[in-house]
């Protein structure tokens, strides 16, 4: 099928970009190095690609994901790398054979993942973003707890996201140390073969962590493209050019299409003016028709993909397939 | 079933204040004087309690919210109030029984509805806002071009969307006869029926329109609860909290589950300090604890509303019924 037979706004991905960032990941981090997230694609045959690449273990940031990725006999390690309030949905999926490791950082979340029948946790470690995790000083006191109530603890995970986006790579380098030095403080208290941290933006200057919770390197997004990591863009969202006048035109997609929080998107051969719920008015480069293709680039990937049910592979301008973004809702 | 079985994050609304913004919004605009717009809640079953208050007609934003009304056996006058570079889908509708009309804006969009088996159309005029509609000196031309094409032309239509949100009623007031002089010049031109425009924040200001499309009075958000409106806070996100400390406490509801485009939510309770994937870090007024329920009320009620499956309708703390958001996608 042609692109032009796509109902817009769609998101397209374009195949041969995708494999690249695949294979570059997985050569640098190979197998066991490299934990993808789920939470940017949400799609489980985007993880089968990531499978084919050498991924077995997987990090996820809903229990549904988790459920998902174990339904569709991807369920060999998973880590939610989330507290949970309620994990009696994980115990169902461990019960029917999946291993699911799941995130601590308190007594609360220790009884929860207990109570709820999971068997495996990681004490999740504040290593600076001010987010869920524990202090490091709390970890063995977390992973005693842990043990009494039965849980096998496989070791630590702690989130560097506030250097993950660090622009200037000499920084992102500089400041790393110092929170991985706190994870491994964490982790000489609560041992267990797991330190689990980093993203794209840290996948290669994150040698603290034995394995890397990446997950934007497969379709990325302009946020990290101005790390200049190997990485290439490929995902956009496909719109329509709807209406057009001699100052702006009114392309088909928009707050709804669009993940939003990191600003308006760009569109190629455009300056974006703003976004309507289903708009992008846009002053074009040179001079468009209604019903010209329009690509546009969204600010944040990960909130784009979750608002579609679907994104198409394409090859050029040929869908190659079509996979269902089967892993969004809670 | 009480709203502690509820998954996190799910999407709120209260029943009374809810019934409450569609008994004050018919009284003000009885019968055929609303054109409800349906793009703000995307739910078959939120349009029937209109249905219930007196609508019978609706405004729509997308072709599939136009299909999903008119298979829910509410296709008595739909008005899809956006271009289209393609119509066939709507001209399936059409062929059903349901009445669509399609809003045009140049010869290209009244080619695609002639083409698409569209029989009614109104002329979009541009009158303020930089996004579709047609100048209005070329409403003749455009009704005479739709007309020749075997189109009904019903009148016309003129969103104020940059008046819809001045905060100073006066302002607004100030600022909406200009534009709705542009509408009524345009009208002269087309003849028809319709003369539809409006919005929430101008649904009693707005007397030149004979019908107004306002679609957010019904949950409402946070950008209009400013403009004192008598329409109360209907919606809201329900999140847990899933890690605390003396600082900050983490609720699991984020970027996936609140539309952004207007800025952080407002947490019940504490003040936000930042919004990520599935997290909302924030500092609480007072203590929580791990599984508290917390009350999340999102910058802009529409894009929020698109993340979500359903909407569970509640009476305190009592889930009363769930609704489907139905009509997501394109």
């Amino acid at each position: 099928m042609h692109i032009s037979q796509l109902q817009t706004p769609a998101l397209i991905v374009d195949g041969a970009a995708l494999e690249a960032n695949l294979a570059t990941m997985a050569a640098a981090l190979p197998g066991p190095r490299l934990r993808p997230h789920v939470k940017a694609h949400k799609c489980t045959a985007l993880a089968r690609r990531q499978v084919a690449h050498g991924a077995g273990r997987f990090t996820l940031a809903t229990v549904r994901e988790v459920e998902g990725m174990a339904a569709a006999g991807m369920g060999e390690d998973l880590m939610l790398a989330n507290e949970v309030a309620d994990a009696s949905r994980l115990g169902r999926v461990v019960e029917t054979g999946a291993r699911v490791t799941l995130a601590v950082d308190s007594e609360a979340t220790i009884e929860a993942a207990a109570a709820g029948g999971v068997r495996e946790v990681v004490i999740d470690i504040n290593v600076g973003l001010p987010r869920c995790g524990a202090p490091p000083d709390q970890a063995g006191r977390l992973a005693d707890l842990a043990r009494a109530r039965g849980l096998e603890v496989r070791g630590v995970m702690g989130y560097e996201g506030h250097v993950v986006g660090v622009e200037d790579r000499s920084a992102r380098v500089a400041q790393i140390g110092p929170c991985m030095e706190l994870l491994l403080s964490a982790h000489a208290q609560t041992g267990g073969e797991l330190i689990s941290a980093g993203g794209t933006g840290t996948y290669d200057i994150n040698t603290w962590a034995n394995e890397i919770q990446a997950g934007s390197y497969a379709l990325m997004d302009t946020a990290y493209a101005k790390l200049e990591l190997p990485f290439v863009q490929a995902l956009h969202v496909l719109a329509r050019v709807i209406s057009v006048n001699d100052q702006w035109a009114v392309a088909d997609c928009g707050l709804k299409s669009l993940g939003m929080d990191h600003g308006n998107p760009t569109v190629v051969g455009g300056s974006v003016w703003f976004c309507s719920d289903e708009h992008t008015t846009f002053s074009p480069d040179s001079k468009l028709k209604v019903g010209d293709r329009v690509k546009v680039i969204p600010a944040h990937v990960d909130p784009t993909v979750a608002y579609h049910e679907a994104m198409h592979i394409v090859d050029g301008e040929e869908v190659v397939e079509t996979w269902p973004v089967d892993l969004r809702g809670w």
